[in-house]
């Protein structure tokens, strides 16, 4: 069966869509530890991310930064942090989250955000991507 | 001041060195939240990844994923956890942690081991290491 993400991918659910290229899609996660909580997400539907070929894997982290480089100046915070987890959704999904402090990249605390702040916030956020 | 970690690669202090190459170096974490839990550390003292070039990071990606295909091997786990915070040290990191439940990745629970079970643990590792 297609993953969340994949049916984000297809257009079969809705997502909070900020960017894609033809491989990789960013979206902002619907339950956020912090305002601006993104994950970029490989097109190709793979559990591990270290199962996916070096080329694929490489990919995938270049793609993160660039999306993490605008995230970075669109929403304030210490710093972006990055994690890769994967014990629930298995399609292979970087976490991008703006830091405070080592709580926000726990993920225990969740902030809640409106439609219109998440749509709004993806419009800051594209605003760096150029 | 030199970070813990170049004073670990200088030598000046002890560290559980696994592996490095000309540009990065991999270390058990003293504090692991599981067994096999491994720092992956570029030797330019850079603070936050997302300032590193692009090169330097994708090369530093590429070494974590070699460590990491090891470590997956070496121990026990559902999968390698890949995270990097920050807010601690100021130099670059990459947390690559054998999970096998969520609580592993949320740096609250950690687990002890003796000198002796980190050297046995190295060698485990570098057998994959090739």
């Amino acid at each position: 069966m297609a993953s969340i993400f994949t049916k984000i991918i297809n257009r079969e659910i809705p997502g909070h869509i900020i960017h894609e290229d033809d491989r990789h899609i960013a979206i902002l996660d619907i339950n956020p530890n912090t305002k601006g909580h993104t994950l970029c997400i490989p097109k190709d539907e793979v559990d591990r991310i270290f199962d996916l070929s070096e080329e694929a894997y490489l990919d995938l982290m270049a793609f993160s930064r660039k999306i993490a480089i605008a995230l970075e100046k669109a929403v304030p915070c210490q710093r972006i942090g990055m994690s890769v987890i994967g014990l629930e959704v298995p399609h292979v999904h970087v976490h991008l989250i703006p830091l405070q402090t080592m709580e926000d990249a726990r993920f225990m605390n969740k902030t809640s955000m409106t439609s219109e702040e998440f749509k709004q916030l993806i419009g800051e956020i594209q605003l760096y991507l150029g």
